[in-house]
């Protein structure tokens, strides 16, 4: 598997997924700055995977800082809050920001340089950490999925929007880790992939990545799944998420909701895999979270020719909430959360 | 208004939709076998020009032929089964062409040059009949719409999904004459036009369209449709269809059955604009309707930058079919046809 993130020693190594599929470029980011702007771009996304490069992130932003122990401190959190402004919805990104922060403002830590290898620490375990809760959700989907679609034939049709794989995370993803783990089982599936527009993650990143490891796929555009949904193709939906609130409400990649309303139309299970880190129980319905608006040119001019004629208004929310009522189940690391998810949430350590 | 389909005396004068909205070029086509490329490469589309296009093909292919009657005959029976293999699923085309043959090979005509004559006089009726029928479709359709939307502030929003405006017919439209009919009459709309991936018709024709014609639009991608119908800004979808089974099951273009499912969710009426030559009673239901299936290189390779891995599997359909009972009515040129859709058909003329 390709490697999302990689710590070379002095460097955040990112495969860069703006050039992808038909590039595989790594680039190491030595500063926050480029860090900002590698998040900000989507040189790197996914919330988990964004999480954690933004820890890291946050070292990079104090490794070379002069000045004693109140500067190293007053600058990480510069640092911290600087970060913070880099993408809005994915809670992931705040979760990883606080982590580096408490741990580096720890008042147990009186040098400098204990500081900086507090953070760097910290780091280096959510990225180390990633990777078993991605393994964790696919254990637990997998069985989901088994368990709800008794009936299915193999390959279990499956659908997925944006990509919520391997390279969303530090590998192996969320979304697709029940697939992962599937196949290392012997459980076939056939994944139709929505290409997402604008950026079309899941024709570039999720289609790439499921080829790689051998898993058939499909490319469909976003306004196919309906089509595909009619015809039988589709045992279940599975997702993940950037953004889950204490009532179950899913913030998603924009088009979630409308693949997740046509999935009850067509009477499928409709799956959000979701790290405990996604879940935000500060913020109380969907209705709170912050939605990033970006540029209309990622619609106008995403992928060469000019599509939309100059002066035309264009409206580019990058995600959407899904209400938690048409949300089948949440598949997080320590278990499967079935309706009401607003109890199921509460009652989670 | 720019001008789908002229007729120079010579060659029908075509519109070349696959360089907009960027840029504006006409193309002269003089034979059967330009007009069978023009309409299977999209140069030319929307159910009612194509049908209108065709039948200029058909005297294009008989414009020429030497011999006697018998020989044009024969040549024009050649050139319509030959333009029936254009494409699919439209039955306008259909429609068109054996208006066409059936005028071209009527027994009274008994010299080549009548042949010719009539065939030629037959296209040109259609080419002015197809304003007068979007007209009495603009006019039918305002009222159903401020009919039905009686608390809609002004401006109404609209949804639109693919392009079935002025230039889908010889002008004016089909879904957008009403938004057209309401400008003349001082009715303010805003229509949201869902892009149409993978060739964008509704960013690269119905937004331009729209702009030029005065009209406020905004492009959205086809996966905010949900988002926005979730915000309240759509009080109704309006679309165009190719063809209409004759229980109302309606085939257009790939991605309306994912917005009729969402309109229906959010409560938001669903309307068809239908011109009589679109509705195919000989069919009985959707299930039947032959679905064109085109090549994955337009989504993989389609403006620009490769976004799909070489060797991947891509499913293209360019239709899908919207079952009635989520169709709210038909709009045709002698009327809206509510449902029961089955016996509002039967009793058509």
């Amino acid at each position: 598997m390709l490697q999302t993130i990689t710590w070379t020693g002095s460097a955040a190594r990112l495969l860069d997924q703006t050039r992808l599929p038909t590039e595989t470029l790594y680039v190491d980011i030595t500063d926050e700055r480029q860090m900002w702007d590698a998040i900000s771009r989507l040189v790197i996304r996914g919330a988990p995977a964004i999480g954690v490069a933004a820890a890291f992130g946050g070292y990079l932003g104090i490794a070379n800082t002069p000045g004693d122990t109140a500067l190293v401190r007053r600058r990480l959190n510069e640092v911290c809050d600087y970060l913070a402004t880099s993408r809005p919805t994915a809670v992931n990104l705040f979760w990883a920001i606080e982590r580096v922060r408490r741990v580096g403002l720890s008042e147990a830590l009186t040098h400098p340089d204990a500081i900086r290898k507090a953070v760097l620490g910290e780091a280096q375990a959510m990225l180390a950490a990633d990777t078993e809760i991605c393994r964790a959700i696919g254990h637990h989907g997998l069985k989901l999925l088994l368990d709800t679609l008794p009936n299915a034939t193999q390959p279990i049709g499956l659908l997925t929007h944006c990509n919520a794989g391997g390279l969303a995370t530090v590998q192996y993803g969320t979304a697709l880790a029940p697939v992962y783990c599937g196949a290392e089982q012997g459980v076939k599936f056939h994944v139709y992939a929505d290409e997402t527009r604008p950026l079309l993650q899941g024709a570039r990143i999720t289609a790439f990545e499921l080829q790689a490891n051998g898993i058939p796929v499909t490319v469909i555009c976003d306004n196919m799944a309906a089509s595909v949904m009619s015809q039988g193709k589709v045992s279940a939906v599975i997702v993940g998420t950037d953004r889950v609130a204490a009532n179950g409400d899913v913030a998603n990649k924009i088009g979630t909701l409308g693949v997740a309303i046509l999935a009850r139309h067509f009477g499928i299970p409709f799956y959000v895999a979701a790290p405990l880190s996604s879940i935000d129980r500060n913020i109380p319905t969907g209705g709170q979270i912050p939605i990033e608006q970006r540029n209309g040119t990622e619609i106008s001019h995403g992928f060469g020719r000019q599509t939309v004629a100059d002066g035309t208004a264009i409206y580019n929310p990058a995600f959407d909430v899904t209400p938690a009522d048409l949300v089948s189940a949440l598949i997080t690391e320590v278990g499967v959360l079935k309706p009401p998810f607003a109890d199921a949430l509460a009652a989670l350590p």
